[in-house]
């Protein structure tokens, strides 16, 4: 099963993909940010994330995406841009039918290491490790992502038929 | 020009669609509200918004989008469900390659009754009088969604050849 992750942000966007063969067995096939710069027009911001998730799903035809839930930063400023990155994306997997789960960061921290308040570098060395990786992803947005990714496979019920997930589809 | 003024709100998105041939010329061709029930999972809801905005898209085909500003509300959990439907919108739009104009509620209030301070009932009775409708349209989404309609129409330079628009264009 191939997974997209993403966590979302208007000036970068972390995605990474997976193809998963059991929840143990997990490989890397690739990861990297989208950039769009705060100068650049909102409406051709969330243009080109669009476009750069696009290229990515019709490269590697991802079966379900996962992405961060969105928290409520005490900076409306940030909800507002992260909210309108998250409708932009959510459509674009939409429009792609693509299965989308949402994921909040302390399930993503539980899935990964047990402990929910794990730092930022646990999480990355963690994802380092689960993925054979030479080095910990950068930027940061995309081992968020690739973390993402993995926490959905932890999720997917291997033994059923179908690989149903555990956690409700919102698709 | 055919405009389509849009009010986004993930509970209820007002659309209007608008034929200026003159600033003072303005043809109501329709307006309605897109409603999307809480029960309903985000990323459905936000579907639904897409492929009916595509509806009146397909059959009014217009040639540029006007939509509200993101202004900062108190509630963040606003601010959220108000941001994901914007980027959701922006994106329809921009996928339908339509140039998409933003406007603050200020401007708009400016734009129809010269003073910016306007109630909600003098600029529903102003869309009534100006668009010659036989009554105030409702809900109340879909008039603020013909006022920000005939809001752009008044920031159109009709002396141009092609319409420019005085306004900046975030296409």
């Amino acid at each position: 099963m191939i997974i997209l992750g993403i966590d979302p942000g208007l000036s970068l966007t972390g995605w990474g993909v997976v193809e998963a063969f059991s929840r143990d067995k997990i490989n890397p096939l690739q990861y990297d940010c989208i950039k769009t710069m705060p100068s650049i027009p909102l409406i051709q911001r969330l243009q080109t994330i669009n476009t750069e998730l696009q290229s990515v799903i019709d490269k590697y035809k991802p079966e379900v995406a996962a992405i961060e839930e969105l928290f409520f930063l005490k900076v409306t400023k940030s909800i507002a841009a992260v909210g309108q990155t998250r409708g932009a994306i959510i459509l674009t997997a939409s429009l792609n039918k693509i299965p989308l789960f949402e994921y909040n960061p302390k399930s993503v921290k539980t899935a990964l290491t047990g402990y929910g308040s794990a730092d930022k570098y646990q999480m990355q060395h963690i994802v380092k490790t689960f993925l054979r990786l030479k080095e910990i992803p950068k930027p940061d947005d995309a081992a968020d992502a690739l973390a993402i990714a993995v926490c959905h496979v932890s999720t997917i019920n291997w033994n059923a038929k179908n690989n149903n997930n555990d956690a409700s589809c919102h698709s």
